[in-house]
């Protein structure tokens, strides 16, 4: 099947004829492309509590959407009118998942922005506040756009690409980070192909990256993740991409669990492994991938998720860890905005930190 | 939840007194423990093409019951009214699973004998084909036994072991191959910690080793299969052992899709590799493990099987291949039931079968 001329989809977007945030419900993905235009508070919390929109970054740029929208419905004439329905309306949103730091992040910045303008006119402030919320989407645009072409200056023509989970477009506002030089590579003519691993449990390389690679044209193949050392054995395997959760001062790497075994099993076949993030997720607070405690996840979605019927059998142990570490020694490159981090990466790490702080 | 006390499951036996053979019906684990007892020709054809009964050593012992049940009951005064119907059924039987070695081979076995006591009387015929269809099974136990005798030796108590796939007892008449040592310690009230990767896309870790195991009462983990770095990381694993489909004369080792991953993890991590199998897998015509042209499966394995719903978008290709070749570098000892072979294994595998052959 030749997918090759389907547009590509846009994760999340404001349509301000309709005064509505329009986003793919990806928990229909990949059976069912949905779009949802949410004009409601209510259906704006659900979105992002039931998981319709994901990833870090396409959460941030939801919430500072909605905020804008709901903030252009008040009805006030004071700036006290005007600011406190905005305040509990930002108060309801961050309430959909405490946990997401760009969420929280991105609803302060309009709240703030509101705060500092208070002395202009309500329609004056509602009015900066789409122009920020706009740039909050075009700069979550410029940092993937900025990862692709660090990571495309990786990649030649026709090469085999293998990636873990998603960390695509799908996650962000266009692009994504990992497979952000596939898309803009794409953009330009150029041809690769992709290997997802399936990433067990929550399927997301399956599920989700398999998806936005199809809709883009991408030649995509689906494997279980004990095939990657197969398929790197058949000389399919050029390079590995994959995101990153957190980047820590020596370079260790917290991503997907399974990431760490796709490392161990690229150095043995001598294929570059990068990882492909914003400076944003890099933490020099932390010295090293031991430091930091992974989440364990409930055993069920190992055993009976997704499935017809339980598949393992009762009485039996489950570990499911929702994420792993690559020690930095397996790492050829940090891929991120500002540039590509190499070995040793406690200084090439405060370098690109410094380019950060110039720009 | 303890279950210790279980007592473990025997694969295939047969009921004298019912003129039955009792089979564990393995298609329905682990839901549901249910025996199959089988008397008519029809029933027993279909546990083998229906995968009740699966594993090509317990294949060999069910169909050599299977054939001495239904010569029982042939009513026949002469030698040729005797062969023919047993003759049918044995070209009945074997059509199940055509390429099942160990099918053919154990018919051929039954059928040869009745042929080579044709003189005798029908009576002492149907006695000789118990006796054999017995040391059949016999002939299977002492086999996983001097496995999991010399693969004993390789445990103290305590450790912890990683598994993949299933080369358990349900495979076997007793103890199985790769889970014969834990079986054998756990009668000589030693105790392991056993992590099962769950195997996609068919899910025998999850399915049947873990079943098996927690119904002899060891403490089974089931984890995914890319939680096995993880787990090897958290220095949990002191040993790895594995089954195979077939050894090479150089070492190297074909199994189940994703062993060779495990292997290299195992390297990386400094944690020994073991490979255990009779020496009948052993096939010193082929060099090297390239040789062999792996099998592909059905994409729906991976995208449909087991699920409530499809998990992959339309157009995207799999790549589902049945087995993976494990290099012979990467592997500590090949655990026999006449000895174990270590490198260099062009020496060691030869001078296991001058050991078979004078046995």
């Amino acid at each position: 099947m030749d997918n090759k001329n389907i547009m590509s989809y846009e994760t999340v977007y404001l349509n301000e004829e309709e005064g509505t945030i329009v986003i793919l419900d990806q928990t229909k993905l990949p059976n069912e492309v949905k779009f949802l235009h949410l004009k409601e508070q209510k259906d704006m919390w659900q979105a992002i509590y039931l998981l319709q929109v994901r990833g870090a970054p396409a959460i941030g740029v939801f919430a500072a959407f909605a905020l804008y929208l709901l903030a252009k419905n008040i009805k006030a004439e004071t700036w006290e009118d005007f600011y406190k329905p905005l305040h509990e309306a930002k108060k309801y949103l961050n309430s959909s998942r405490p946990t997401a730091v760009n969420l929280s992040w991105a609803l302060n910045r309009i709240e703030q922005l509101a705060i500092d303008n208070r002395n202009k006119s309500i329609p004056e402030i509602k009015a900066l506040l789409l122009k920020e919320s706009k740039k909050i989407k075009a700069e979550d645009i410029w940092m993937c756009r900025q990862i692709g072409e660090n990571g495309l200056t990786l990649l030649k023509d026709g090469d085999g690409i293998l990636t873990h989970c998603n960390a695509g477009q799908l996650a962000t506002s266009k692009y994504g980070t990992a497979l952000a030089p596939i898309h803009l590579g794409l953009e330009r003519g150029m041809n690769f192909r992709v290997f997802c691993n399936e990433t067990r449990p929550l399927l997301q390389g399956v599920r989700l990256s398999a998806f936005e690679l199809i809709a883009d044209g991408v030649d995509t193949t689906i494997i279980c993740d004990n095939m990657a050392s197969q398929v790197m054995k058949n000389g399919w395997v050029n390079v590995v991409f994959v995101g990153c959760d957190r980047v820590v001062a020596n370079g260790d790497v917290c991503n997907k669990i399974g990431t760490s075994g796709v490392a161990i099993l690229a150095k043995y076949y001598g294929i570059p492994f990068y990882v492909l993030g914003p400076t944003s997720t890099i933490d020099m607070s932390i010295e090293k991938g031991e430091d930091i405690i992974i989440e364990q996840r409930p055993p069920e979605e190992i055993t009976d998720m997704w499935y017809k019927q339980r598949m393992a059998p009762q009485g039996v142990k489950v570990y499911n860890p929702a994420f792993d570490f690559v020690d930095h020694e397996l790492i050829t490159g940090i891929v991120t905005e500002y540039g590509i981090a190499r070995p040793p990466y406690i200084k090439s790490l405060k370098e690109i930190f410094n380019k950060k702080v110039e720009a």
